[in-house]
């Protein structure tokens, strides 16, 4: 066992006992950023629980991170049909723009002014050092590291603590992510007084799903399943998907990755076990088995397309939910940023 | 002759051509940190030079830096107090608000956005790289660089930017501390279309004063006269100016350089030149050449001091005028956050 991830999965299990108790306490902050169309690797990674948590009675913020798309690339592409894309999927997803906040990061000067006290309380030796920028700087298809990913956990801290979330939902793998974070708000509030909550890292239980390539699920790797994909696109991808010449069909990880993924996927579309959904196919071999994938996942999906084909019809209804989001995002992000200018006797 | 000097005074002139027949088609952003009083090295370096430039018919846009005072110590103190000092003091010397827009920064989000934006433009190697932030290092009294300090020159290019200022009056030490701005408006274009305005260095004509004690006047140093000091106060600075033992005064900056330095500050006070001034005094020593500097500057200062107790004496009106001009400013960043938002296509 990792002690951090070890740590972090009690902790969460703790968190998950408290959000039961009282849902309306918490605020959750999480985003992604507008690359493209959401697939089966967001919804079960990060989307469903963000639907879970809202239905639970947490107060959900979603950022559509799209200054952040620049960290990694020279140029962003197709921004506000990315954004609609998202906003779409969400909806689609379940989540309720009611209650959640769907907001863009560029639509909020208030949050982004944060930066600026923030980048005084953490060093440039602690920027260099932290994982993400190294992760983002290894992933990155730029020659030189820019500006905006070196101060990249600053924004990511702005983007948390503009509406004091204190729940941060991520995978084992981004544990280290939101270190910075929580520095920031422990050397704020000892400088300048109590403004800000420590977030905590709400672990996700989800596994991850790999893509029909055996790869991780990336759009840009073409392995991914899209929500808003086709019937026959997806029947199309899980054809192509990796498995092994076994005709007799288990799940066994380890041993068996492809034949297991898909089986993983199958599972947590019927909502079921893995093993079962192994038995069901028995001997049938890949065939067999992707069939039985391709309508676990198009059934699956079918009520969250139709939803989505809906939403995409009425463009200027996304605009106004986004719109709507802004203004949200934009009137919490004005009072903690009058609450920083108070607190560091800016004012 | 240093060749970035003399190539940077030939532009001056050329822009100073520019400037008397077109003054309108200009605007020039000027700033300082509220860290406490102006005194006579700020009027004659740079506060002296803006007014000129008002009476012009150019557009003045003045930034009262707060975040900045954040770069190179831990706590801003009497932000409120300070900003309201330099308000006075900038009125006192002649900026009219009417006109001059005095802002301060921590009241515009929109200019403090272009911050992640213009982060995309500029490596982190060139952010090591640039003199303005070695120059802060080796003065800071800071253990650790801060990640404010570091990106502090694109701080200074949004605060430029944001007004599409294409002037920024400096001294010639100051010259290569605006070439990120200059950089990032130019990669800006390139990259998303023409929205700024790639901004001249405007060369201050004004030699150095040096404090009384013939370190660089400043105010930490204690050697300097501020604007608001008070007539006993500047007897007292200038009687302790260190001078040297011939009683024939004579203006050589070389080789007297105390001597000529008062002559200096007394030349600048009467519209002079200091041989002249140092003709009048003669043989009459340091202590008659004092008493011609103490009475020169108390009566250069007169008129400024009077209109900065009156405005001192109305706090609310100080305050109006900086909720005004930062009104002001957020309605220029606004619409300059909107139009780069549009290049950018993320509107």
């Amino acid at each position: 066992m990792d002690p951090v991830v070890d740590a972090a999965e009690r902790r969460t299990r703790e968190l998950e006992e408290r959000i039961a108790a009282e849902p309306a306490a918490f605020r959750v902050l999480t985003g992604d950023r507008p690359t493209g169309p959401l697939h089966l690797g967001h919804y079960f990674g990060t989307l469903a629980n963000r639907v879970r948590l809202q239905r639970l009675g947490v107060d959900v913020f979603v950022l559509i991170a799209d200054y952040q798309v620049l960290t990694d690339r020279d140029v962003a592409e197709r921004l506000p049909e990315h954004a609609l894309g998202l906003a779409a999927d969400y909806l689609a997803a379940g989540l309720d723009p009611a209650t959640a906040t769907v907001f863009r990061h560029s639509a909020v000067p208030e949050l982004n002014q944060l930066m600026l006290p923030f980048l005084s309380l953490v060093s440039v030796a602690e920027l260099g050092r932290n994982p993400t920028v190294k992760d983002e700087i290894a992933a990155s298809s730029q020659a030189t590291v820019s500006g905006l990913m070196f101060t990249y956990p600053v924004h990511q801290a702005a983007d948390i603590l503009f509406c004091k979330a204190d729940l941060v939902p991520v995978g084992k793998d981004q544990l280290p992510h939101q270190e910075i974070t929580r520095t920031v708000a422990r050397r704020f509030n000892e400088r300048y007084g109590p403004v800000f909550p420590v977030p905590d890292a709400l672990l996700s239980a989800a596994p991850n799903l790999l893509g029909m390539d055996g790869q991780k699920m990336s759009k840009s790797r073409g392995n991914a399943i899209a929500l808003s994909a086709t019937p026959d696109d997806t029947a199309r991808l899980i054809r192509r998907a990796v498995t092994d010449a076994d005709r007799h069909i288990t799940y066994e990880p380890d041993t068996r990755p492809g034949v297991s993924n898909l089986l993983h996927l199958a599972a947590l579309c019927q909502d079921r076990d893995p093993h079962a959904v192994a038995a069901d196919v028995g001997d049938g071999g890949a065939a067999a088995l992707k069939k039985v994938v391709t309508e676990s996942v198009n059934e699956f999906l079918r009520p969250i397309r139709a939803r989505r084909a809906e939403l995409a019809a009425d463009p200027a209804h996304l605009r106004g939910v986004l719109a709507d989001g802004n203004e949200r995002a934009r009137a919490v992000a004005s009072r903690t940023l009058a609450e920083v200018r108070e607190a560091m006797a800016m004012a």
